[in-house]
């Protein structure tokens, strides 16, 4: 694993939260994005060589709009990048690792993505990513 | 702030964790450390140019304790770098961010740090630091 390519923070509001963390990390957000495969809008903050990522539901009953109904709003996942995702699959299944989907699909930022589950890291949700470009 | 120092992510047994990191992040555990102001046993891995920071509790009603007494393991805080923790800290209170520490405190691995209270920060547990030098 390269790095921390993000951290997944769930908000119940975009449009509250992005001045919040302007303010705060005292950086413009630099992207909003739709994400089609969880349903999310997505909004990005550059801090070093990371991310931070918002993310907010646009469906009742997702997999964020559910996390803030249980937890309230925070952090949700960690993202490291790697730069081969089928040889880190393959390497975290050797170690006994379970993924959520092993199948990588496509996540924000122009990113394939695979989760692995929390039960077996701990209780942090974490994902695995590698860049690709853009989609057509 | 500068970067994403560290995350730190709350544990039940290090002796458990630390083989478990190994596994998940691909390197070994560098450091290890008691942290006498917050009563918790700490162990370090990098991943880029940040890290992860493992928290078990030395006490039976310590804050790392009851985080996993009430939300089970994971991720506990995020930690961003600053060159001027105190410069930082008037920033902060300008924007209107509220601390759970306004007095910097020692932490792990040569650092003074801040918390921001998470009501503030969209409920994510927010740690500033500044690299000092080792305790005498």
């Amino acid at each position: 694993m390269n790095k921390i390519e993000h951290i997944g923070v769930a908000v119940r509001s975009l449009s509250l939260s992005i001045p919040l963390f302007e303010k705060l990390l005292g950086t413009p957000c630099y992207k909003t994005e739709f994400v089609l495969s969880e349903k999310v809008n997505t909004a990005f903050f550059k801090t070093g060589e990371s991310k931070i990522e918002l993310l907010e539901s646009m469906e009742p009953d997702g997999v964020i709009s559910n996390f803030v109904e249980k937890n309230g709003e925070g952090m949700h996942h960690i993202a490291f990048e790697v730069d081969d995702l089928q040889a880190e699959i393959e390497r975290l299944k050797a170690e006994g690792f379970k993924f959520i989907n092993e199948e990588p699909k496509r996540g924000a930022d122009n990113k394939m993505v695979c989760f692995l589950h929390p039960k077996t890291t701990n209780g942090m949700l974490v994902e695995i990513c590698q860049q690709v470009l853009p989609a057509q």
